[in-house]
């Protein structure tokens, strides 16, 4: 079934209408070639919920659709992922937006460290967001979400950690000496409930600074082993949201 | 520590040399500048080991190392994972070859289905099969795996279940009716034992084909889900790759 985001006055719960405006109607019309009675799932990006509809009339600039139920919990993962990514090269930033919107992240933060190869212009910053905000738009939609993901501006290293230390968990995957790195880490994911929020850092390409790894620890980081071999820095963030998902979805955090 | 593969028998372990040739040779001198006494990690490519070396002296076109000692276990799963994944457009494959390498896997398997938009041309087969072991290797050598992992020609969908009946699971990611369909995915990875090995079904973008899930099904494949959300073609290997990372790294299967 094809899904649509719709801003939250959009839809009218009382009257059980939704009401489709924009680029979508053109799309609905002209490219699904759409019928009236034709049943599609509506988003408001904001609360996760699933509003299943059916297409009452179409307009030029509006299509009018009957509210037939709500699904409370929809496709989203009951806790909120958001990912602090180092900033990498602009093709690797856009696959991780991608893979990390399919596998359940509600917020990607890019952030300046010390190994990162990439820096955005400040004037070219608004540029870029909004090019990352349509790619976290656009795999939402693909993939079947019912938020939006968030992608925000650059933070510098202490203001990720100062956003970080909302969540419940903050996540750092980093080389540990230790032999059982593995057994560690398979405790901390397991620990973790459906409901807590968790915060993912991952290093750009050059891997974290010592002194990052200091800062995140005192800010209360727990360090994570992603096994014996050597991720690449896109690799590492969808790979902590696979584990993640694996565990989170589909269970109850009442 | 830096890594190269040689060939086996350019391992000697009697006499404690082992043999670097080819275009490492001047990667060494040239590039990395290397000294002589310097560790490098050396892998023949096959048995998972990690051959630990300093290196001796440096000619033309050889450098001879000492080789110090031999780490049984190297950076390999203890399974043997194969991935046969529907043919995808070109720059879809060259990502899932190079992440899956990053993640373990040790055999990735194109294989033509039903709703493959791409059809690789028989004279033009066996430059690209080429093409995918070096993006293997390459990534091999990048992630320190012991083992340069196969990417094999284009099987049929029933060669390439004949071959996934050698192995000892074989899992299919498709979208299932059932409302606790993870709580039933999360039994059946959790099952898989360290030294099974495993085989995993992808479609290509347009999915599976009925036809071809019950064919799979009658061969022994079992069913799991991704997750709510839709996950394009090259992000479910890796996911599926991720969960069996996660259990199987650094566990013991004698």
């Amino acid at each position: 079934m094809y899904q649509f985001f719709v801003a939250p006055e959009a839809i009218n719960t009382d009257l059980k209408r939704v009401f489709i405006t924009g680029q979508d109607v053109n799309h609905i019309k002209n490219v699904l070639r759409m019928k009236n009675g034709e049943e599609i799932n509506v988003s408001n990006g904001t609360d996760g919920k699933e509003y299943r509809c059916a297409i009452l009339e179409m307009t030029d600039d509006t299509v009018t659709c009957e509210l037939r139920f709500i699904k409370e919990d929809g496709n989203e993962l009951p806790s909120r992922i958001v990912l602090f990514q180092g900033l990498p090269k602009a093709d690797k930033f856009e696959l991780i937006i991608q893979k990390c919107v399919e596998l359940g992240v509600a917020e990607i933060v890019p952030v300046s460290m010390k190994r990162c190869v990439m820096k955005v212009d400040e004037k070219k910053e608004s540029k870029k967001v909004e090019r990352w905000q349509a790619i976290a738009e656009a795999a939402a939609k693909q993939s079947k979400r019912g938020i939006i993901p968030t992608v925000t501006g650059v933070l510098t290293y202490g203001e990720a950690l100062k956003k970080a230390q909302e969540l419940d968990i903050i996540l750092l995957p980093y080389e540990m000496a230790d032999a059982d790195s593995m057994g560690k880490t398979r405790e901390i994911i397991q620990n973790i409930k459906p409901g807590q929020s968790v915060g993912i850092f991952i290093g750009p390409e050059g891997g974290f600074d010592d002194s990052e790894v200091e800062k995140a620890n005192a800010a209360g980081a727990v360090t994570i082993t992603l096994g014996k071999r050597i991720l690449r820095t896109e690799t590492a963030g969808l790979t902590v949201m696979s584990w993640l998902m694996y565990f989170l979805d589909g269970r109850d955090y009442k």
